[in-house]
């Protein structure tokens, strides 16, 4: 088997026959902090490289471009090659983590409308939060594909919003990634959107259903991961 | 004699006869990491005084809004009392400091356009950057107030760097703070203008002629604002 052309901390990314196709190899890994907490979880690739399909292809349904193609196997999906925006694009619908340390706001307070934060894809720099100005400088994104990936994220927000709460989830925020396609510039979903990158909360406990429960080592995260699949999971 | 309505690291304000209007005393202190270094710099309160006032001229006579009426004495100066909008609005020509840190970039690297920050004006939260979307959040300003701070903001940098640069002096970076007047909610320049809100380089050395003196341990202060007074002072 061929080396990857990257290996990350969640995934591995693997070149295929067809130079438009990846294939995104799922791990059973965990980390949090930077990689300074790490650990092995059995079973994570296989419940992320389900619930990513599943969110995937629920979000495309509604129209939002993305670059999931098909899930190939228990722990695999091919997904369109990308540029990777160098930004991760976290949307808030309430106050939890970094945004509560940042605006002293208590956890848990209701964002309505949803908010946009932009965050330097960086490890070195421990991915900073970057305004509009500094992304222009950085020349990061153009203010084109900010105002796009802005559109997006709250339209994959609304998406996904709907689907848990019928599944008594609320999804507290998430972060995604965006990559340029490299025809016309286009901006499309990419990366995962799992309980490794959203928060989700029971709508009645606001029992913590994500990797939370590892960053805090409030509990055993398979068993939250688990819960999570069971009850969108079909 | 009356106790100050506010006392902070670098100044104590006091109320006047005239509802409208407050009495700025600057102090002798140097602060620097949110007060965790302080010392007492004899002349500071002077020095500040006179600069504050001299930059306040300054940007008036160019049309910009400012809360600065008189210099009263050698320490004091009368100023329009308003509503403190709770942001440090930050305008940067040149990278250094936190934008360093932050982006990756190299000191000194020329911004142009010149970037502007928001930083959320809390001690106890450590003034952190805020985007616009954290801002409306927290209700610490409208949007239509954000984008008269940003005009502002540019617009004194505009006034300043061509003031400096006639006196061989490179205007780095800078603070603005913003107050509402009471009546129709204007927006004017507030708070002060000096060598501790403001970085300045030797124009040809890029030596530094300002509070990271200070901060960094590199020299002394009073002798870096005695130089700035007197290229610019008259
Ligand atoms: N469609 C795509 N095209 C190209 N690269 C992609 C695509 N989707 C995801 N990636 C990239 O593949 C990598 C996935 O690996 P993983 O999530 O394990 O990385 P990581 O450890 O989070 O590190 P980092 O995201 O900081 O590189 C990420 O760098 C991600 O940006
Ligand atoms: N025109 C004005 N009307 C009302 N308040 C003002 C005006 N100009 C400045 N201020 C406020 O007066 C205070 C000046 O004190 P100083 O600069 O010493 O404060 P500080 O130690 O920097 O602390 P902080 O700015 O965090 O309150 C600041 O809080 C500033 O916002
Ligand atoms: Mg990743
Ligand atoms: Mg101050």
């Amino acid at each position: 088997m061929r080396a990857p052309l990257y290996e990350g901390k969640a995934k591995r990314l693997f070149e295929t026959e067809d130079p438009n196709v990846l294939r995104v190899e799922y791990k059973d890994e965990a980390t949090a902090f930077n990689g300074e907490k790490h650990d092995v979880m059995e079973g994570k690739a296989k419940l992320n490289n389900e619930l990513s399909a599943l969110f995937f292809r629920e979000i495309e349904e509604s129209g939002i471009p993305v670059h999931f193609q098909e899930k190939i196997s228990e722990t695999e999906q091919l997904v369109t090659k990308t540029e990777i925006i160098p930004l991760e694009v976290v949307v808030r619908n309430r106050v939890t983590g970094s945004l509560e340390k940042r605006t002293g706001l208590e956890e848990g307070t209701i964002i309505n409308p949803a908010i946009v934060e932009f965050y330097y894809k960086d490890d070195a720099l421990g991915d900073p939060l970057l305004n509009e100005d500094h992304i222009r400088l950085l020349g990061a994104a153009t203010t084109e594909e900010l105002v796009e990936m802005k559109r997006l994220a709250l339209l994959v927000n609304n998406v996904l919003t709907s689907h848990l709460e019928a599944a008594g989830l609320l999804l507290i925020d998430f972060k995604l990634e965006f990559g340029r396609l490299g025809n016309d510039g286009e901006v499309i979903v990419a990366d995962e959107i799992s309980p490794d990158t959203c928060r989700f909360w029971d709508a009645q406990t606001h029992e913590k259903l994500d990797k939370d429960v590892y960053r805090l080592g409030t509990g055993k995260l398979q068993d939250a991961y688990e819960q999570v699949r069971a009850r969108i999971g079909g």
